[in-house]
């Protein structure tokens, strides 16, 4: 089969001819319909030289969904045929944590396939003519009206942010505000999400004026620049009082300084993007009770509410679709800002 | 009646003779049977100079319970002779916050009697024989089997580690590690509080070795200095997984990153000391969905829930008395460190 | 002034003058902008011979809105021409649930106004052009965007199935069920709060065609006529798994019947409507941990939520209006069934 | 091996020799330390001759600790000598509740091993010298301290009462009452389970003086026996408010009674007894918003809680144990209420 693979650190992917797995006892290999193609995946081509649990060489996708194809000995609850999304991050299945399916939270990651990875991170992922997934448990079977090219996309870019904002639910009765900052691929869905689970009034944050818009069209209520005004503008939002929860999408430095200073006591400040910024907690600042963490991608059960939700047409990924010889273009254009919404690989 | 008032920043608080107050319509007038003198009184003697929102002259006092001696115009519910202890951070009473008896999160500081304060905190405490409470709703009766003595110090050192702990009960059942990061005055109630409502393990960390006696004297399961050793003892003792809830009643650099550093996934760190040190939060430090945040004293539910355990004996202030022509005395004894447990002054 | 009132049991209400009230210390007075006309007043007219803790006389119209007219001694909060909503429970004000604003579950009612009861249900209530409330604490400010005439009904026929829903949230994630039986004044609403606020779907059931197409207008995902078959396609459109929540809001011995076999496991079955059935609980069924119960109105912090819904058209109560005049014929219409939405008396 | 095999409804069980199981692919074989002799058995042997979805023969023992003997292949996790409990509920594995090791409200049990049943419940259990387990996720590791004799017992006389507890926490806070009803094996664990987690106030209920004083000594803070003054008695240690939480042990139709009336507004009564009572739910009986509800046995999560419990010292299971030869004897005791605590078969 036909699969691309990074073979190294600092290298182009490659599309190869490799041979086609074998599911295990207890394994299932998935027919790809669809493979997102994420921005990680060029911090993997680009920036690493090292450091993770993992190397290459590996084929790229950690976004999947497709068919069952061939079940192992011992596989239950699917059968060839069944459209199904893999739930990406893979843990060791068997610490308090992966028993509730929150693998992306393992606490015993040396017993999981690869430590703190999964396909397309460290295993062989979805770019490819068939996925190797090492455990049943590891599929959701999709609901009706969702195929798996709107699919895949879901299981990264809606199930991160689709966490961040479930575990703040308590937080956004009506009356409350959301402030989502950085609308891009998480953070237009992060509208969504809200709007679609909450009745929570929300406010989009972004430097970019086409970005505010599109944060508008998905639902925001309000959409603000960063800068000096940007803080007060949301107080006057709020009534003076401050957001309820931030979702910071970016991660930066100064997006944290934002979120720290626009949340309401009892709030929440959530840490989803990876732009390295730090918020540092101290007595009465942020505000008295404000909680701040960082999220890292969903759970399984999770990943079946996110699905459900865009079955029903309740939040929609956009998607620009490429053929599986086309990947390579896919990510070059990825890199130079040319994609509109998520790309996503079509082997299938 | 006599009151000992600080008459201005950087002075000595003056035993004086001042006129009865008299209560207005929805106002009460408490004969103190109990006033604690507490540490953050010091820092009012010593180390302001402004920068509040208030400033003196007022009587200290900030920890109180007593027994009702008058009622102003259109109070209900309380009656001249009901022992009660005073709730003691007094907000507006009508935003949203305070009509939930969260008084201490405030969102309308400028309708208060005073903006973020109370009773000893820019208006006259209860180190007199006499406290003018500005609303009936600020008071808490006593259940049968507590004094005021006893009860006066619950509303500040036990109150405001119970709040700490009830809001991460969730987090702590059989099975999880709650830290407590300084055995002092709120300390060593945080222990007991840990005991009494939860069945987490309780580990408590302080420099000093009598300290970590009392801790274990008050039920926590292990005690541990704080150094090089100490994140490795803990990961030791919870399997390697970390502590679900640290509560810091420190507050300090090399407390707070302790706490971070020990902090399991999905847990929280918990600021309730105010040493000033800060814990910076960024994408996956601390761990993942460890959330950070500082809390405030408590809220009158919860100073209600206080009471009641202290009551049926779960959890014990050790108290040292004096009279009011002592209390001077006994704030240069707490400077000192000469005084075990909370000293309580006694006008009645 | 005008005040439409009930003279005694068994008997039709009158319009007549009486004196304007003058508010005491703490207490308000507003001059009503809206009163909704309730079913259960014509029960007052009609059934009731005693049996209560309160009697007629009293003036009718407990679904009360209007603008802050005159204020009593030590009123802080609202200010004359304030437009609010009158919280309709009027409980003690001290006991526990009444300082959270649970006074629909007041536990003193010896305390109260009138025990178990409050404007227009033993004491005079808003069909007149002044309603004296008797505590500051039981106004709520109206939204921007929302007027009395729009906000009178929802303080009992929106505030009563937001409260069943809103208890009910955490059963309610994306891929949940809810099934609302009785599409009448409460139940259209109970469709509208749960699209506003979960991504549940909704399922209507009601004996009337005309009903259930009112449901779907209102969002429901689907409408079920009873009978035979009702349970069936319920348990069908949930592939077998039945309805994680069931608001019931006839409350009928059928109806409550058709609840329980159509509830999950761990759902809950809410009876919000008083026609009098029972649903006996024993074990296994209904199915194992299926929570059922009744509630009655909803709390003072619900009801400000409920505003902030109406006021952003999240949900919206169909209203026909009458001045004050025709008061007694709304009534009568209200009784011939010819009322479409909420009969809304208009004093101002 | 020897097995204690139950050949048909209505007839006494055998021990025989059976050939020892092998652990199919994903299984695992359990050398039985201790299974515990339970009423319900008695159930099986005496009073069914059908209804049930599984049926004789099959070898006794729902309540089952040991030793891992055997792994089938693609079993991880666990090795053979590893001291584990046996999680009794087998559901199918796959449906959403048992993915959240909530086997005991499986939602397709046409997928379970059995239906409805498990190890001693229609397929072989614990009294014989081998178990087979159909998967290895229905094993919990034992803590250290905690020995298969000791654990059996609490796979299910803890694992019930626990659940039953653990699902009300919200509503035991300090000042809280819960009322359990019949102190006899899962009782008057209920009552310590209710003491290790939290600090509600606890008063037990039973018609046996003998009984009362055993809950007296497993730290209840009242005993009650039934009868006419028993609802006053509990209203009157509740100063008139009510039990927030009553988990009746017995189920039958006073208990029932007595718990609806004494249940506090927003309380809960949990039916675990299966002595076939009901508790019909009305408007406005029992007290509004009274949740009543049936629960059945415990999740996966809840025993390693339940098992740390024990270990710990903080609940304990009383225990007279027989060797397996005495199985028979065994249950003619219990038959005769002649077993204080539970009988333990002790096979190894």
């Amino acid at each position: 089969m036909r699969a691309l693979r990074l073979p190294a650190w600092k290298s182009e992917p490659e599309l190869v001819e490799v041979p086609d797995p074998v599911p295990g006892p207890g394994q299932v290999v998935v027919k790809v319909g669809g493979a997102g193609a994420c921005h990680s995946d060029l911090h993997l081509m680009r920036d690493f030289t090292g450091g993770l649990p993992w190397e290459p060489p590996f084929t790229l996708g950690h976004e999947n969904a497709g068919w069952v194809h061939a079940v192992g000995a011992g596989v239950t609850g699917v059968e060839p045929g069944l459209p199904v999304a893999v739930y990406g991050p893979w843990g060791c299945g068997v610490c308090d944590r992966c028993r509730l399916g929150v693998e992306n939270y393992c606490e015993n990651p040396a017993g999981a396939p690869v430590p703190g990875g999964g396909g397309g991170l460290g295993l062989d992922g979805g770019m490819a003519d068939l996925l190797l997934v090492p455990d049943a448990r590891l599929l959701v079977p999709l609901p009706d009206g969702l195929d798996p090219v709107a699919a895949a996309p879901l299981t990264d870019a809606a199930l991160t942010p689709y966490h961040a904002v479930r575990r703040s639910w308590a937080k956004l009765p009506p009356g409350s505000t959301a402030v989502v900052i950085g609308v891009g691929g998480l953070g237009h869905l992060a509208v969504q999400i809200l709007k679609a689970t909450t009745a929570a009034r929300v406010i989009a944050v972004d430097t970019r004026e086409q970005a505010r818009a599109s944060a508008l069209r998905h639902g925001a209520d309000q959409a603000v620049a960063p800068g000096e005004r940007a803080a007060a503008e949301i107080r006057e939002a709020t009534g003076g009082r401050g957001a309820d929860v931030v979702v910071d999408c970016v991660g930066a430095q100064e997006t944290l300084a934002l979120a720290g200073t626009v949340a309401r006591m009892l709030g929440d400040v959530t840490i989803v993007g990876i732009a390295g910024g730090a918020l540092p907690v101290t007595f009465g600042s942020p505000p008295y009770e404000v909680s701040v963490q960082s999220t890292y991608w969903g759970t399984r059960p999770e990943l079946i509410e996110v699905l459900d939700l865009a079955a029903r047409g309740l939040i929609t990924a956009e998607v620009t679709t490429f053929p599986l010889e086309r990947a390579v273009e896919a990510y070059h254009r990825l890199e130079n800002g040319e994609i509109s919404g998520r790309a996503v690989i079509t082997p299938a």
